[in-house]
């Protein structure tokens, strides 16, 4: 059996949006809101110390993502899972569509590898992570930064990545909302028309082609989708409305984040702060509680802060 | 009414594949099998003589899509359909899925528009051959050359273009089967099971990031597809035998080009020979005729050969 390496690291982990209209279960974009979680073995017991958002959810050990995906990393790495002290800090608001699961789950497999010489490669972390979330795009965007474009064969993810362009931010409002990514598949239908599958397709295609030459003209046209959103709206009031908000304060794409609640807009620098600030005052017309924000896109995915 | 400002000029419009695979209604690719139209004005009456490819059909006034495309432009020109004469020299074959209707359609707009002086855009140009066609994807290949990734929004055409690597080549079976576009929709369901198209979105988003980043190890993963291919290889003997021969033989890529009949993969210069020698021994096996071709990518579209 192998043995641990290493005693201590302490790793950075980015948030990420994903879905981006069209592109369901298929793209993820990290965005600069990181997790910070450090690891300490050798001493006596399981210890989870959690700041920030859910912290006291994040610190019930038998629901703990990041704990199980660390244990899973050492069943594949054959090393028996050891006595652990984890002390986190999440910035990440839970089950609103910014991806806290799969930064959590990219922390747990990370810092396991990381403790036990680096022996797993990266198509295997993503693997992992794939078979835990069952979806491989939030996690790729964690783990690698940037825009991932993924899918998945026999359990094998199969991926690409761009980096936005540094002058492209989120703009975001996230209400005091949650939605579990279970609920929000419950409300999909088990079968769409041939043309709306089609007009996803093109979407899509358009989007990643818009992503690899940096054109935001196309933003809008390849976020459009037929397959969740049009459902998935029905969950947030005024859905439509910030829509119409984020556009007219020129963003270039607006659309529901991961399976919600959070609404984000890709937009340029300048017209970050506007948009937010509409999508608040969308929300306020709504009574929906919740804060708006600008966020940086991250082009780092999980990094390693000291050991 | 405007006029027609030249007298004569002659064109060169390649070939295309399209869909391939996952791309459904989304993906051009420019073939190097270029149509070449002499169009002549100032003569008497109409006249079209054809070389080639279905040349007595081509010559038959009424169903000549090139000489409705070329009156449709005028239209939009506002400019009179003129007597005209046409000689031209097709290469295409009709009804295989190499986008002969596209070619046909692009060459008689720009015919047209070299004619006038020029007034229709780029843009007017795909959209005209949209609305004829019904679809983008093959039209916008042969007018601008490379892989084109397409959509349409209230008749607009929405595009970007990637050239394929230098080093990539088409291995094709041509069947002597001809299968319309029309008879090709017609054995599509008109709905599909959700997965079905999650499993399309993520196919066609890592096949447009794979030619973005020139990465032939997606390839294959990425023309996957569950929109048409099943439902359309009953058309074509022994397809999944030819799909097993081109990889076998070391295809990037294999798919129904267009709707059929013809079939194709994308693989690299030094093994072209050796997959369409397969696919035509496939055939043999399954006593389909047809020939086998190895085909270059066209990176440039519509071209004036001399005015």
């Amino acid at each position: 059996m192998r043995k641990f390496l290493t005693r201590k690291v302490t790793i950075r982990v980015p948030a990420s949006t994903s879905n981006l209209g069209s592109g369901f279960d298929a793209l993820g974009l990290a965005i600069d809101l990181p997790l910070t979680v450090k690891f300490e073995i050798g001493i006596a017991g399981r210890h989870i110390r959690a700041q920030g958002e859910g912290a006291a959810l994040l610190e019930q050990e038998q629901d703990n993502l990041l704990l199980q995906a660390f244990d899973r990393a050492c069943q594949e790495l054959g090393c028996e899972s050891p006595p652990l002290r984890i002390e986190m800090n999440n910035p990440i608001p839970l089950k609103r569509g910014l991806g806290s699961s799969g930064a959590a789950i990219v922390a747990g497999l990370v810092g396991a590898n990381l403790l036990c010489g680096k022996k797993l490669s990266q198509q295997q972390l993503l693997d992992l992570a794939n078979e835990m979330e069952g979806h491989p795009e939030n996690a790729s965007a964690s783990l690698l930064g940037g825009l991932t474009v993924n899918g998945s064969e026999d359990g094998v993810v199969k991926l690409q990545r761009f980096l936005p362009p540094e002058k492209w931010v989120a703009a975001a409002f996230i209400p005091d909302l949650e939605i579990t990514t279970h609920e929000a598949r419950g409300v999909l239908p088990e079968t769409l028309f041939r043309e709306e599958a089609v007009k996803n397709v093109q979407r899509v295609a358009v989007l990643v082609a818009a992503f690899a030459k940096r054109e935001p003209a196309l933003l809008k046209f390849g976020v459009q989708d037929w397959l969740h959103q049009p459902y998935r709206k029905a969950l947030i009031p005024g859905f439509d409305d910030f829509m119409a908000a984020a556009y007219a304060a020129g963003a270039f794409a607006a659309f529901l984040s991961g399976s919600g609640s959070t609404i984000l807009a890709i937009c340029s620098k300048r017209n970050g702060k506007k948009i937010s600030q509409a999508m608040a005052q969308t929300a306020a017309q709504h009574h929906l509680a919740g804060r708006a924000a600008v966020l940086k896109f991250a082009k780092k995915g999980a990094q390693v802060l000291k050991n």
